[in-house]
């Protein structure tokens, strides 16, 4: 475990640090075992649609918590937490560009705002890792390696564009063994989408993720492609909406909730 | 097997006999297999707010589909369906006041009503029929028991109000056996509330059923209370929206999908 690991032991002392402007950088491997998940706030007009593009793909999207407009605090994952302060990094949207990657978000907030907690493939890494299967970003201390795919989502009102994945390098016997242990964790992306062959679903370069970094491929090792929360970040590109929150890919909101409560 | 179930085997024939004006009863018991659902029609601007309440009361409101404003045709359930014309009997609601009861609702349509089809316990009941427990409602050939309890749904937005469950009584072994096929069929509405005292939730007489129709208990049954898809009409009456379309209960969209695509 490494040293950041062992300051940030659980979801509170995360959140709290991001608080206090300590925290910054990815979130995989910290509070192991505490459910990680990605953020997308925006205007409650456009919140219908993007409740419904989050239903009809439920494997990039599942929903869990959504907040009433113009309230911070979660109810379910953690209790008095702010979203407006407590995640390391966020990203801030104008008609589908991005205009500012600020660590508080509290001077853009308005009472209009809808939150979203989308499920994150951080939560069943731990799992893996207490299996023996080797989580490569973690290994190597950077961020998770995310792709653009040619896999259209299906549409929902203004919301489309493609699914984005993350990937873990495994041997096929961990494959096997990951894609078992990943069926219980429908909550946080599933089963993979893909594995093998980045270019049968769009991805031209394994080495030049589109966001993240890109971790090494041992020899006998294949690309595995899980559906990715940055999805709906493809989304609000896409839709163009006037304006946006989303947390900056691989820094995410920490709950207080464990893995296991999103296991079926 | 009634005369009018050997009439209408399946989804489709249901659907079409209502299009034509032939058909305005209850669907419990008809076309047994094929999925039944509850309707909410309501403008876009509270849709948001509904699909809210459907997530966080997810035994009541199990999402099946939600369409596109204006859409009147299902894309899972049912290819070629119009939701306008397809179900026996509808509620028009004005200000929380039902103001009408039509046969179809196609002058009622407006190009920013949203529909929700929503999970119906009749997908379960050929699952108890066939593993020999009573349905009594379908024995007697009558509308199935519905009562408001005391018990509130979580609100979002301007929905709120009490859990309305439907009633089916069981003997104990019977009731085992009809929890443990129930917990198959989350989305439509899954294993039981309650059973046995019905003022423990709120109900004062059980002869005196909200909605549908009373059925006899025999000696040695118990009630068994399972969450219901009229839950929203509660909700609606309560918000006092300007406008909302429902199903009238127990008049149910007959799908194309069979009960066991809900199965988990």
């Amino acid at each position: 475990m490494t040293a950041t690991a062992v300051a940030y032991p659980d979801g509170k002392s995360v959140r709290e640090a991001c608080r206090r402007g300590e925290f910054s950088s990815p979130t995989a491997g910290l509070a192991l075992g505490y459910i990680q998940a990605n953020l997308v706030v925006l205007p409650k007009e456009f919140a219908f649609d993007f409740l419904l593009f989050c239903l009809r793909n439920p494997k990039p999207c599942p929903i869990l918590e959504v907040t009433e407009a113009g309230e911070w605090e979660t109810q379910n994952l953690a209790k008095g937490s702010d979203i407006r302060t407590d995640l390391p990094c966020y990203r801030v949207w104008e008609n589908g560009i991005l205009i500012d990657e600020p660590r508080k978000i509290t001077h853009y907030w308005r009472n209009d705002l809808v939150s979203f907690l989308i499920g994150c493939s951080f939560s069943f890494e731990n799992a893996l890792i207490e299996s023996n299967i080797p989580v490569r970003h973690i290994e190597q201390g950077v961020n998770v390696p995310m792709y653009k795919t040619h896999i259209p989502c299906q549409k929902a009102g203004v919301f489309g564009g493609p699914l984005v994945v993350s990937m873990r390098p495994l041997k096929p016997s961990q494959i096997v063994k990951a894609i078992e242990i990943c069926s219980h964790f429908d909550k946080a992306h599933g089963t993979p989408i893909h594995f093998g062959a980045p270019e049968t679903i769009g991805i031209s370069d394994i080495n030049k993720p589109d966001f993240g970094d890109a971790v090494t491929i041992h020899e006998g090792e294949l690309p595995v492609f899980w559906a990715c929360g940055v999805t709906p970040q493809a989304a609000l590109m896409q839709a163009k909406i006037p304006f946006a929150i989303t947390h900056k890919p691989g820094h995410m909101f920490v709950g207080d909730l464990r893995d296991k409560d999103l296991q079926k």
